[in-house]
């Protein structure tokens, strides 16, 4: 689930959103647009996470605010958000925005040999 | 759960985060956490979600890196996010951006008003 993304700066495109009732083909055409963005220039990576009550973060990574122009322009996805605007989403809010730092903690490693030490 | 910010630029830090098992006393700090940061200097909102798996992303929104680092230095800040390396998270990853610019859709009105004028 975590996007692997190179050093700063790059871009971030932060989809906060609510879903409306029902699928109404939501769902499929998610998985398509996910799929789509990955194989455009300059995508970075995403990360998305919805939560029981319908509200949804996703942030979507790119190399260039170009990459992100070319993304909105695509013809797939022009016509996916207007479903979204039409029947998948109460509202949302996008913002685009330029990473300046990033920092965090890897993984951790609870590995079989870690296990092994504490056995006798 | 949507955060109400001014127009940009602003800055957004961007959490995104796995959770260990159990709550570890997460749960009442989180809390905690969320209201302090509301009383510090610009800040400007906060958006949160977490899947059934876990994960979880949260955008907090301020109005300058001033700000961010301010919160960062708060003294209970601090040790929050000691026991959150130490206890509560997994891995997570942490982005500092600039917002530049945003949009996005209201609310749809389901009013009584637009009910009614389908009614005669």
């Amino acid at each position: 689930m975590f996007a692997q993304t190179p050093e700063p700066p790059y871009y971030a495109v932060i989809f906060t959103n609510q879903r409306t009732a029902g699928d109404n083909d939501y769902g499929d055409t998610s998985e398509r647009m996910m799929a789509l963005a990955k194989s455009q220039p300059g995508y970075l990576g995403v990360e998305s996470v919805r939560g029981a009550d319908g509200v949804g973060i996703t942030v979507s990574y790119w190399a260039s605010e170009d990459a992100i122009t070319g993304w909105r322009q695509h013809a797939e996805h022009s016509l996916a958000r207007e479903q979204g605007r039409k029947r998948w989403y109460g509202q949302f809010h996008v913002r685009v925005a330029k990473v300046e730092r990033a920092y965090g903690m890897a993984p951790r490693e609870i590995s079989d040999e870690s296990n092994k030490s504490e056995r006798p």
